[in-house]
């Protein structure tokens, strides 16, 4: 490792210390990271220059009460902006780096109808909006995440193929980025699922959880796994890829062409076509144009006791056991995390799933799996694009104000 | 972090730097590692101590040939046996810590017929003879690792559920340690397909691939997953149970009791079944008591184009493709190597496997995963029992000679 560079990993070391462990004095972070003392004082002269890190004055500590100059963590000068654009809305969530809200909305926005140009301009202009904000509020940002439904090129930052959008090789952050315009903000993207892992991992239900799965439930069902406290991306950044498992070769077409996806067992097409058939969707399985009122008409069945509308909720809850049986045969999680329209209908969907998940995973009750429901809610993912833009200022904190904060980043040429 | 675990960290990573970097002067080492030079020469005095380092003398760098004292991994007193128990043999890989192979054996062994009580005896009388030779060869063991084809708890070196052995609940490695004596060392077991993924990753076909799968094919099929260079073990040490993903709710009945798991499509009984029915299994599905024959018949009859033969590897190579398409969306490893039979029949079982794979995978051509058969034989899982020892001693130098190595291995009162 070179000089800069390791000045740069011992920068984030110092900074993740002060996150994970609230105010140090800099002898307590020499002898806690084994950094010299004089390498820890000047990197905490960078990091105070920068912002991120404030002096919080003389404390005392122990018995004796042992005086020490001790600092925090500060980041209320730095902003992030998590997005997400999907099917029928954009979500956009900003908070400063030491975690306070300062946007919290989801726009309507028929983004499959307008295809990807038109999207990434209504994107651009609804995000340009919420950075004045996050300006006017003292926060400048560090960088803006995208969450897309779909699979992601994480380090080109492009759209390889998101089906229900419509989208394929789309060049999303470099055009985002030119949408967002004056303001000097790299752009960075995931996939949704990824993203609301992440979300849940920092601070939803299963917050903590080193080995946890997370699953969309959409008319697309999506997975993001994480694995030891990490998450799975795989060689080329698309793991998870849980609603096209073949679980019956003789089921019905999925909308990838192929047959028996898991998808077309448990995704929200399913679930409408034998709850509701008078309202399913087409043959073609496009979505309808307000899928909330379908599972909002369903779960209303459920209330009033129809037959019909308890059959394919629980026959979906047996489908989702099986598929989550493969997923703890395989990762072995603590917890699965139902999103979306799972979480809606989860008092239903999770007694016949759990009892199908013990019946079929192979190290039985010695693999302790739940299903829980997430309690972000839609803003999961976007709330995850916040942190990832988040723990990439803490892990580059020189990148702050002067170069894009991630080295794989596309920066355009003349801004 | 206390300044004994600390102490005990920089060790390792003192370490990790040599055996990675090869020989280094101390002070590249403090550059390197940001630690001070005075903390380097005080852990360097240790290593050297344990044998674990030596002098290599003045070497000459740079073009003005400035000399420096650099040190080098030494590790050729310190020796690790890794074993493997299956169902009808045992084998044994023993090294010095700097990979010089001193034993490498496999022993028939009915352990499936003995029972655990006798089979643990067994293994432990074979090991002391592995030790004994380690010893002779100036190498005193550090660490003995067991492979068990099931589900190992590897923090209490239990088998919970060993199906192909009819093992359930033994406290393998304190029986073990029992069975090897008079010898001080500390033993861990884990999963023979996670072992012999880490000796895949470590010495194989796929060395240094940072996502790879790895499955063994035997009457069962288990899987050993590596996601960004490390194991995956999930939250119980119970993850890539991947025999037993249902891909057919209208196949056959599995071992296990469940229906349509993946090993009755791709288990050495369901090929031995259609390539050779006069010869095949008993329905309750027991292991023949030569494996290894029956597939050299297949072989024969690949050789000798009997259609039979020829369509019973095709259809097994279908449903590899279908499993590994499931392991692709979710993992996108872009490697999986064929252990066991498969590897055996790789050349015919590959080109089937690869166009269902390639069919099914979501992502299509964009994660690009191959099918390789493994180079390793059945000798993988004991070699990687070998590395995981080996791979403790480097993170915990400070153990070796003291206590046993794992904080979590169970040691003996009285011993």
């Amino acid at each position: 490792m070179g000089h800069a560079s390791l000045r740069r990993a011992n920068l984030a070391t110092v900074l993740r210390h002060l996150r994970d462990e609230g105010s140090c004095s800099r002898s307590d972070i020499a002898d806690a990271t084994g950094l010299h003392r004089a390498t820890v004082s000047s990197l905490m002269a960078e990091l105070l220059d920068r912002g991120l890190v404030r002096e919080v004055g003389i404390e005392y500590v122990g018995a004796v009460g042992r005086p020490r100059r001790a600092v925090a963590l500060d980041g209320s000068h730095v902003g992030v902006l998590g997005t997400e654009i999907n099917v029928d809305y954009a979500a956009l969530y900003g908070t400063d780096l030491g975690g306070r809200v300062l946007v919290d909305r989801r726009v309507g926005m028929d983004a499959m109808g307008m295809g990807p140009d038109r999207a990434i301009k209504e994107l651009g202009r609804v995000a340009r909006n919420a950075i004045e904000e996050l300006v006017r509020a003292g926060a400048t940002p560090a960088g803006v995440g995208v969450a897309v439904p779909g699979l992601v090129d994480v380090v080109r930052g492009a759209v390889a193929f998101a089906p229900n959008l419509g989208w394929r090789d789309v060049a999303l952050t470099v055009r985002l980025r030119a949408e967002i315009g004056h303001v000097r903000v790299p752009v960075m993207a995931d996939n949704d699922a990824n993203l609301a892992a992440l979300a849940e991992y920092t601070g939803g239900i299963a917050a903590g959880t080193p080995d946890m799965v997370y699953l969309t439930g959409e008319v697309g069902v999506g997975g993001g796994i994480v694995v030891a406290g990490r998450l799975l991306r795989g060689a080329d950044g698309f793991s998870g890829e849980v609603g096209h498992m073949p679980v019956d070769p003789t089921g019905s077409r999925c909308g990838c062409g192929r047959t028996g996806c898991w998808e077309t067992k448990v995704g929200l097409a399913a679930l409408v076509r034998s709850a509701t058939p008078e309202l399913a969707y087409g043959l073609g399985g496009a979505p309808s144009p307000d899928p909330e009122e379908r599972v909002t008409q369903i779960a209303r069945g459920l209330a009033e006791g129809d037959p019909r509308a308890h059959a394919a909720v629980a026959e979906v809850g047996r489908w989702l056991g099986l598929g989550g049986s493969i997923l703890v045969n395989l990762f072995n999680p603590s917890v699965i995390v139902l999103g979306g329209y799972f979480a809606k209908l989860a008092e239903r969907l999770i007694p016949p799933a759990q009892a199908e998940l013990e019946r079929l995973v192979i190290a039985g009750p010695a693999a302790r799996c739940r299903f829980v429901a997430s309690a972000l809610g839609f803003g999961a993912a976007s709330r995850g694009a916040a942190s990832m833009v988040a723990d990439q200022v803490i892990n580059d904190p020189a990148a702050i104000g002067s170069a894009p904060i991630a080295a794989t980043a596309p920066t355009l040429a003349g801004q």
